[in-house]
């Protein structure tokens, strides 16, 4: 196969020979700069303009190869209206490929539409005849031998028949056809102009349901502090409720300078724990564990507990200092010193952070800095840790994560980077495309039908599906969203199905989820005593909390793969504008997912949803069954609008899979 | 000015202190492989998103200049919503231009924004004052001696000041930070990775009225044919009409082997002059006249005649050749030649053109074919003739174009080619790309109200705005449309207006438009007893033509900047589906044009149109004059909505021209 080079104009300037045209393919990021997002068996469909001037027919195919394979695997594309092809192919690997197209002139088809043409007009074809095997003659020069004999051989069957009308016939085969396009004139073959990478993932990198909670607060009984052994105790209960991520805020030594204590307050008591952002102190930074939690070897032992329970742990990556981790003495150079000799703190003025110094990216050791911080996940990925959520990466800069993701990803094609970033659309999409997997997203504060829709539109219609795998989260241990503070039950009930339905990975800062948790700071979205300033307790035995309804709902998120993916989502007209209706289907279009969440969290509201049946080719005149697997309601449904009522007091919203092949079912069913 | 180099990052990978991301620069065609299109004078307003990590603010420029300058100069661009950065300049010559943009950190601005808060919340700002002048001082040092000087100077008087409040007001004045960013630390100074070209043209590519006819057909009596000479004597009425291009269909020797007799007869008889695009002769090829025609010496004249009356003459450049072209002796290379030795003739089979050797663009002496083309060019770029519609480019190579239109500019910048292709969009738009000035279009078979609405936006509203320059014809020798054959004198009074008003760029095939020529071949969208084949005579004193309106409509356009453009329309809402209603405003705002016509070409139709008065900072309260320059009739309007009503057999559309400044002129018009 050739290899790639620019574009032929690039090398060879108006090249006459080499007709065809190939642009607007998609998906292609920023000019390729930034690879597409897959997981390993996921479809890459790639669409491309080929033409070329004048009436001549073209033919393209698809390119792609894992980026350290040399040899091209070509797939095949299919023209459509206004000159667009489209081919499909799966990556089978973890790790980065590369796709492009190649095009040429369909010499052959052109020749074999025209001959029909003439034929059936009345003209003699004789001389068209020899044209074409004449061009067969020559691809059988181009052919290996085999196949350079079967064009030899059709060619002479052709010459030798007498009836010309057997001879049109017979030249004229589509499989004559195809072999010819197997061996086009290498001087008349384009390669488009660039190759476009795609990273290639795990399916967690796509489906996860994730789980946070502080190991300090996890001991058995109240008013000790918890370590990674009691977290370890609390596994089999995580499992239980089907998580698939156990995430840990950061397990460091924390600093003792301006801790802060409870209720972020500027000083602390000798008693409180500081946060756990502060990372670092006498005990070490971090590559070191907080001495309170455990050693190491418990925390290797945590890991492995989970992997037995076949779940993973994400570990939480915040590259900012304690003034008493060591680099601030040992590399003073990557901290910014201000001209009366103090150390510059983190503040967003007036705001001062005066427990945390920044690092100073800009250094001009910036380079060994980089190197260090990459060592920084090196290091626990060689300990088992494969997923990392990493605090405000938009505070460094983009060609940072570039760097460290880059060279993590070399020797992990596995690890996984949550980016908890709350900022500005460029900035969080930038981020997805220097690298990171998954990130934090705008629907904590997305609560209305139209901003739930609009934001989803921006998720999965525009090219940011193509690199931004969301990641949603109705709370985190810094934000308790204004609907969660004052809306009871049924706000945590309809945020949690919002969450676990519209995107597939999505997570919870779990204890305070799970007891709905709503006190917060007076006119803020922060927890009121927050565990990231102090040890709490959790009941987990206490009656009435979450935790049946997150074990289903995970389940389901299990069973049923259309809710394993985000991007083919649909929402559905309904009439009445409380309810918001929307539909999933598997890449199979086997699991078909209808949810309708009613967004009046303290009314009873009804309306008619409009169920997609021609999309999922369903007869509207045959019944179909809608199972809500959240009541275990089923509905027997015929056309498209359907009736639905929820009540906010009972269940937030109806999770219904429909089922296609229902006449058997609904008698089986409907005679139980 | 540094010159540009390609992506930082592909130089110096992951540089660690150049922060700044610039991205989604537009316009950018195909990655800044095809230049947009201005012309002389016209803005270019480039985008870009602008934006770090952080909180810092940013700070970006826009750089341009003509392509054959190497120094850079700058535009200032202003950041809006969302990261994006906006900036405005204007080419000020014809040919080649590059833009590109160039980004940093603003240092200075976030300090002087962070001091402001940090005093005024009362916190001591004395170390961060210090902070600001050791910036001051190392700009002062990148800095030639007066700017230099001049920051040193502000630097001290911010360091003498006792009173902290005057301190920072004086740190923090806005020409200081100007003075700033006009000396950023070179290296975290990011230029985006591509420069993008535009191509300037003259005035003409952008605005230009266009009349067609055969010199053959204008001897003044019937009976002789006309020559080159009688075609200068029409010159005067067809300046009259107010039409800027004169073009005539090729005058080259036309073939006499194959040559088609009237009405595209397979035979000719011998008195039949045959088809003009039927080129070359016993007499010559591309380079020669055909001597009934005259001599070059006759069409020099031509030229300077034209030119006198302010007027331009463009050529018919159609790349094919009579079986008699010199070229075909000469050259055989240059043509398909088939087995049985007989040379490969037009066809789109079964149809046949036996009097056209197409040129066989792949042969392997593609150079000289290339060069001798483009030569024929250049040979009448000599004689004075700068613009060239182009018979059927979309069946020669796109880089066969590229070429010769890149050699012929590189020559003659102000040069104009209109490319003759009527095929899919995909390829009447690369054909935009490769470089030809203009375009015909589909405006020839849009007739309904969504059609036109549609094919308007995408003409204005998407990136082919920027490389496609339309040109509406409502017929031309090949194409007598539907809607002229049945609807008389309404349609081609409307297909005028629609023409002239929607596009800036219009034209028609003159002689059987003025007189409303409707016969066409049975069935099909040809002229019957076309000029093509024959020699005509239009009687140009017959009364009742449309050569009022036409030459009302031209001096309408040339009065109004808001009708010589394309891409500012807007079309507007009217109560009534069978009335279109449009508006058009120049650059500057202050032509205001509203087009209404009635789509009906039967019967009285009317309706309430919305006037778009906000988008023109028009007062609502206020009335304003609505002058309709076709009927001569003024209308006082007030507020948004307003009644129209137009009868098919009087008027086909209202062209008004709004008038904002009404009191005086009101009183004044009311009183006359």
């Amino acid at each position: 196969m050739d290899t790639l080079a620019r574009t032929d104009m690039d090398f060879e300037p108006y090249h006459g020979r080499r007709r065809v045209v190939i642009s607007g393919v998609r998906p292609e990021i920023d000019a390729g700069q930034f690879p597409i997002k897959r997981i390993v068996g996921e479809k890459v469909e790639v669409e491309a303009w080929v033409f070329s001037d004048g009436h001549d027919h073209v033919f393209a195919e698809l390119l792609y190869r894992p980026q350290d394979q040399a040899d091209w695997r070509t797939a095949p594309m299919e023209p459509g209206r206004n000159d667009v092809w489209t081919g499909v192919f799966r990556p089978d690997r973890l790790g980065p490929y590369v796709y492009t197209v190649r095009a040429w002139i369909d010499v052959f088809g052109t020749w074999q539409h025209d001959l029909v043409k003439k034929f059936e007009a009345g003209q003699d074809v004789s001389v068209d005849l020899q044209i074409g095997l004449n061009l067969i003659g020559e691809a059988a020069g181009r052919a290996p031998e085999r196949d350079g004999q079967r064009l030899r051989l059709s060619a002479d069957e052709v010459a030798e028949q007498t009836e010309q009308a057997r001879a049109v016939e017979m030249a004229t085969d589509e499989r004559l056809h195809e072999l010819m396009n197997r061996y086009p004139d290498p001087s008349k073959v384009r390669t488009y102009e660039r190759q476009l990478p795609v990273t290639v993932d795990r399916e967690r990198a796509r489906f996860s349901s994730w789980y946070e909670f502080f190991p300090r607060s996890a001991a058995a009984e109240p008013g000790t502090p918890g370590t990674l052994a009691d977290a370890e105790a609390l596994l089999p209960q995580v499992a239980e409720m089907g998580f698939d991520v156990v995430y840990l805020p950061p397990i460091h030594p924390i600093g003792r300078t301006h801790r802060k204590g409870r209720n972020n307050a500027r000083t602390a008591s000798p008693d409180d724990p500081g946060s756990p952002w502060a990372i670092g102190g006498e005990e070490g930074g971090h590559k070191a564990i907080h001495p309170e939690l455990g050693t190491l070897e418990d925390f290797r032992r945590f890991i492995q507990a989970a992997n037995d329970l076949g779940m993973e742990v994400a570990m939480d990556i915040a590259f900012q200092c304690s003034p008493d981790h060591p680099y601030v003495k040992e590399h003073p150079d990557w901290f910014k010193w201000r001209p009366d000799g103090s150390v510059q703190y983190a503040e967003n003025p007036p705001k001062k952070y005066e427990d945390i110094l920044p690092i100073h990216f800009e250094t001009e050791t910036w380079r060994e800095l980089w190197e260090e911080l990459t060592g920084v996940v090196l290091f626990w990925a060689e300990k088992g840790v494969r997923a990392f959520r990493v605090d405000n990466p938009h505070t460094k800069p983009f060609a940072f994560w570039d760097y460290l993701i880059g060279r993590v990803k070399a020797k992990y094609p596995d690890a996984i980077f949550l980016a908890e970033a709350f900022t500005r659309p460029n900035v969080m999409y930038r981020l997805a495309k220097v690298g990171f997997t998954q990130s934090y997203t705008y629907f904590t504060w997305r609560n209305a039908r139209n901003e739930i829709v609009e934001y989803m539109q921006d998720l999965t219609r525009t090219e940011v599906a193509e690199h931004f795998r969301p990641n949603f989260w109705p709370n985190t241990p810094d934000i308790l969203p204004q609907v969660l503070q004052f809306s009871g039950r049924p706000a945590f009930m309809t945020r949690l199905v919002l969450a676990a339905t519209l995107s597939s990975n999505y997570g919870i800062y779990g204890p305070v989820y799970e007891q709905m948790v709503s006190a917060a700071v007076a006119g803020r979205e922060e927890y009121l005593d927050s565990e990231k300033y102090e040890i709490r307790h959790w009941d987990r035995r206490r009656a009435g909390t979450l935790v049946p309804l997150i074990e289903r709902i995970n389940r389901i998120r299990r069973e049923n793969a259309a809710l394993q993916q985000t991007r083919d989502l649909h929402f559905l007209e309904i009439d009445n504008p409380l309810l918001l209706a929307y539909a999933k289907a598997d890449e199979d279009e086997t699991n078909f997912v209808v949810v309708v969440v009613n967004l009046d969290l303290h009314h009873r509201q009804s309306g008619w949803v409009r169920i997609p049946l021609e999309r999922w080719e369903m007869d509207p005149s045959q019944p179909f069954m809608a199972h809500d697997l959240l009541s275990d309601d089923r509905y027997i449904w015929q056309g498209e609008w359907n009736y639905v009522e929820l009540d906010p007091q009972l269940t937030p919203a109806h999770l219904f899979v429909l089922r296609r092949r229902l006449r058997r079912e609904m008698d089986f069913d409907y005679f139980m």
